[in-house]
């Protein structure tokens, strides 16, 4: 029972309710067998969904709990009304007692990152926790942070995602030194703004402790996959999340129209049925479906509210490689391996300064 | 003659130097008989090209400059080496002195905004110029800015944004009361930065005044065209139009390697050459080259540096849209029609306190 991994799931979260949550982890299980989950929320929902999925219900544990925290709850209400007694707390209290491995919910993200900061507490020298994505480039798979955990930050927090994100990229690519990028609006160390010129010069100074540093990064290298992690604050990040989901539809929308333009491009759609499906797979939001919550005690997977039940599969999919990657130790060490930031500054000041 | 659109161009700024620009004249012309040209830079370069275009030449005046502002100038450079005596200088002079009505380069972004608002100087109650991009979505275009004039900026400043880019949707679309939408993380009124959330307050009290506020939008409300005008401030704006220029270009990567998959894939491609030609119009960048500076005294269009004859036309096109539908006069107008800033500020003030 040792290698199984245990995911906690707030079975209410989500647009939909929990049916989407017990089919993505029937569909989740036949990928991954050695995996338990512990549903939390409304058991007269829960278990005849269960029932439905024979092989599910044996490695199941359901725990009943009635209060589930709304989409569009304030962060600081859904705390005050959900903190001890909602399924979203539920489910992460199962990682903090040692229950689980994983937490995941398709709930509100705002409240999520509210309850788990509250609950998980942030790790030894971390000030603010991240969301991560995981992002399909040209190249391969790359991680882009902070995509909407924070609004704003300074220099110190930019290196401090730096190094959890260069922790998720190795545990998920296995690669011991990422390159990691800061977002800026050009490659030129004198563009840009402060904060993230400073936190160019401090990760300058760490290049090699986990990750190579590789400088700054602009919009379109996102796309080319030019490092492995992006780093910029969740202002930017969710925002340039957003823009390139909207673009892929919107080329996907072109691309439909233009193979129903007329009668010869329904003939060509049809020659290339095929490729197209798989172009379509591609290009399928639900297949990289999943935020990671990084620099927390334990890890918490933030799955899309309106998602299907391939994505919630997906989803707990991402949790499942977190948890059996042991991203918590990855990002541990990560952190030890880092130079400590108050003794790195008055070494920059002394920079400016004549010898 | 008075109805003649008068374009001043600075005929070195680029990668490539003068063909692109004045090939992309001779193509423009084409298209719009009635405009004339001044050409800024090397004699010895520009005439020897003017010969290959014979409709060209009787429209088109060249004015030697030996001096050329280098694609990696810094702009405090650009502005202390070339004020005067760059081709870039003589562009913008042209337009001060009224002898053109709009100028244009592919030079230098930075080093050509810094020589415009030196030459041009902002326009009263403007404190910082902005770059418009004009944006195809999937309802129609739309206007985005500031694109990477600004870096940081206050709430002041994205109101002003929002009346520029509102002028510049009048004069592009027709419209009399575009509607101006604030770039933000999420759509409700309590998240996000707080200079964008002021902005929003400001905007709501102006709404109506050459523009309908419509709140905040997200980044995937850009591809879907849900506003007119996106204001964000430069350094985000640039990151979000490179990062959709990035995703656009990847996404045309997975179709044409998905085209050229198999066989099958190859025999429908053929069928549907027609529409996929089509769709690679509507998606080359070059079809919408050209960036638009906003809050100076005088109409200055930045053609994309690498761009061929076919996009420096694009820029010429929308050089002239912007003289001939008097760019300024909207945007003086607009300014005129917004309630002074100033006498704003206390009543929002008084908001806050018990009447």
């Amino acid at each position: 029972m040792n290698d199984r991994i245990r995911i906690s799931v707030d079975a209410m979260g989500g647009d939909i309710g929990p049916r989407v949550a017990i089919h993505g982890a029937a569909l989740a299980l036949k990928e991954r067998k050695n995996t338990s989950f512990i549903f939390h929320g409304r058991k007269e929902e829960i278990e005849p969904l269960l029932d439905e999925f024979p092989a599910l219900k044996p490695v199941s544990e359901v725990r009943h709990c009635d209060n589930v925290i709304a989409m569009d709850e304030k962060p600081s209400q859904a705390l005050r009304k959900g903190r001890n007694n909602s399924s979203m707390w539920a489910a992460l209290q199962s990682v903090k007692d040692g229950e689980a491995d994983v937490a995941i919910s398709g709930g509100n993200t705002g409240a999520l990152m509210a309850m788990a900061t509250f609950c998980l507490r942030p790790m030894e020298g971390i000030s603010r926790p991240a969301i991560a994505a995981i992002w399909p480039t040209l190249r391969s798979d790359i991680v882009v942070l902070d995509v909407g955990a924070t609004v704003g930050g300074d220099a110190k927090q930019l290196v401090d995602f730096s190094v959890l994100g260069a922790a998720l990229a190795r545990a998920l690519f296995d690669q011991d030194l990422p390159t990691v990028g800061l977002l800026n609006v050009g490659s030129e160390e004198v563009k840009g703004l402060e904060t993230v010129k400073e936190a160019g010069r401090m990760l300058g100074h760490a290049s090699g402790a986990g990750f190579l540093y590789h400088g700054f990064v602009e919009g379109d290298d996102i796309g080319k996959g030019t490092v492995d992690v992006v780093v910029t604050e969740g202002f930017t990040g969710n925002i340039v999340l957003k823009t390139a989901e909207g673009t892929a539809r919107q080329v996907a929308g072109y691309l439909r129209s233009a193979l129903t333009a007329n009668f010869m491009s329904k003939v060509g759609a049809f020659f290339a049925r095929q490729a197209l499906t798989a172009l379509r797979r591609k290009m399928d939001p639900r297949t990289v479906n999943g935020g990671v919550f990084l620099g927390l005690n334990g890890i918490v997977i933030k799955s899309h509210g309106g998602t299907d039940e391939i994505g919630y599969k997906s989803a707990l999919g991402l949790a499942y490689e977190m948890a059996r990657s042991h991203l918590i130790d990855k990002i541990s060490e990560g952190l030890s391996r880092f130079p400590p930031i108050v003794e790195s500054q008055p070494e920059l000041e002394a920079e400016g300064k004549p010898a």
